[in-house]
């Protein structure tokens, strides 16, 4: 992988803004040095800390953004208000081929409202979806929509199954991905509708990938597919409960080192071994969200994150950008539509 | 609490049956000896078990049912074919008032199918749901529906909150529970209309207990209310993911522990407090889920269930059958039917 590549950076967003951003710009940068920033943000907020860092400078454009994208803000108003804003012109960036991707710790309804009008969706996409992968049993899973849209139909649930799929090509270098459809059962016959319909669909049209049919909540973790797709309410809950859920235990497991002072000369002896752990578990490995069905990159960092996230969302993004990834995705949904048309006689319901 | 108290089991259900079932009366008649039990089962199965079991033995009487309701049956079939099943005589005793509650880790969709059936739902009860209790920051929480109702309105789910709330009065002994509707956000315009009608429901009607509003996934195990409202598939797919999250890390952990000489060293030192660690995270403890909104007490133990796990589904039946929770119930029902029609002209979308 050679060649240089250009990543737009929404300096203003999330709440450690804009240090977290500019650090984690540093970070990327020293994990590939093949990178280049632009980066959008308030010049008497960005310039002062930019000043300091030498190595960064050298590789980041500074454009002064005069306005700030709030977190309380509807998309709407974002839209209507934000023109000017650190977020769309990071945004813009992407649309006008001055950079390959942009990355925002920013409000997600905004992002996502901007992506959409500037990037616009490729075709045979309804609506984006915003995707992530977290770690399992087998090592790593992607599922997909984790909250773009609160309810989908079956022709949304199966094309993020095709999006989902080339995402996971792209990212985890998966020839080809398993797929499943989050169900409160596996059995044929369980769920509802749109699940049914969209279950019918993925059987009889022949993508990339092996579809494994329905999972459970409990096959998210197991990672019993590549690739899990769901609507953005339930894959929203799902994310955010296994989020809750390793908190939970590992606040227990502080409590049970804590409980003896055997427990804690323990503790001291596997120190370095829980310190793996803990990375192995760190959320900010997995930070950074992926909105699909654009023509074009953007990742949503977390709100929260540390210069250590942002840097990993970062470096999801350079991956995307140098596996060509949106051509992936617009080739599979183009085989989509092809399918679909073969099969429609067949394929009543859709 | 005097008295004694009688339990009908399912001998016949789940995958350890009926030895599971036998010895995990055992061990709940061990904890609490005022229970009873009536087992409902196939005699060349339950009796030779039974006949070595001499103080359970003392307070069970056994009824031979001729029928198993096998777990792939469909509800439907099971009502139809399984009237002298073990599951629908033990549902029957309640039904009879021979027993106070009954119990079966058999076929959830059956046993739902025929508690409904026999027991009918309670006045102002559209449709039942599935709760349960789990470990939390701050102690105990309740969740429902777990998987009865795949989709809901907002007078289900109205309903599921003034049901919980009785659950968490019973059952984990609150005066005044919090409770929230689960969502992709605490802020009030997030969400699809049902959870946005429930909310301005529940926001307009006096119901004991603290409505919190909405909460989101990772309030789970954060533990921000006594009670987590939700859909079926909702909740369903949410219980199971913070199943398989908790068997992920327990995973990670001992991968851990196993990663060095040092760390072996250190598990062995931190071993007794270990153990503390997996009691409270062991799933038989949160063994139990209950059918919520009938006249009488039914609860499903999970069908993989060893004797530990059924002896603690057996203490939860007989904890809601002592403390009356029928009745409050019924009360807190009948209370929810006075507001509304007290509160009817205001509450239009309802």
């Amino acid at each position: 992988m050679t060649g240089r590549l250009t990543i737009a950076l929404d300096a203003m967003g999330g709440d450690h803004a804009p240090g977290a951003v500019l650090r984690g710009a540093n970070i990327a940068l020293r994990r590939n040095p093949n990178l280049d920033f632009l980066v959008y943000g308030r010049s008497e907020a960005v310039e002062p800390l930019l000043k300091k860092m030498k190595r960064l400078k050298g590789h980041a454009e500074f454009v002064h953004a005069e306005d700030v994208v709030g977190n309380e803000v509807k998309p709407s108003v974002a839209l209507r208000t934000g023109r000017k804003s650190s977020m769309r012109l990071a945004i813009e960036a992407v649309k006008g081929n001055l950079a390959k991707a942009a990355v925002s710790s920013g409000n997600t309804g905004a992002l996502m409202a901007m992506a959409k009008l500037a990037l616009r969706t490729l075709p045979g996409v309804d609506r984006p979806a915003i995707a992530s992968f977290f770690p399992t049993q087998r090592g790593e899973s992607v599922m997909l929509d984790l909250g773009a849209n609160v309810t989908c139909d079956a022709d949304n649930l199966v094309q993020f199954a095709v999006m989902g799929n080339a995402f996971a090509r792209s990212v985890l270098g998966l020839q080809s991905p398993s797929y499943g459809l989050l169900n409160v059962g596996a059995e044929e016959m369980k769920g509802h509708d749109a699940l049914q319909d969209a279950a019918a669909q993925l059987r009889g049209i022949a993508l990339p990938g092996q579809f494994h049919g329905f999972v459970e909540g409990d096959d998210i973790a197991k990672g019993t597919v590549d690739v899990v797709v769901t609507d953005g309410f339930t894959g929203n809950v799902a994310l955010k409960t296994a989020e809750g859920t390793v908190k939970l235990y590992t606040e227990f497991l502080r409590s049970t080192f804590r409980h003896s002072l055997l427990a804690s000369l323990g503790y001291l002896l596997a120190k370095p071994a829980m310190r793996k752990l803990r990375a192995r578990v760190d959320p900010r490995r997995y930070n950074g969200a992926v909105f699909l069905g654009l023509n074009g990159i953007a990742v949503k960092s977390h709100g929260g994150s540390d210069a250590l996230g942002f840097a990993h969302a970062i470096g999801l993004a350079a991956d995307l950008a140098r596996h060509g990834f949106i051509d992936t995705m617009r080739g599979d949904l183009a085989a989509l539509g092809t399918a679909r048309d073969d099969t429609a006689p067949q394929v009543a319901a859709s």
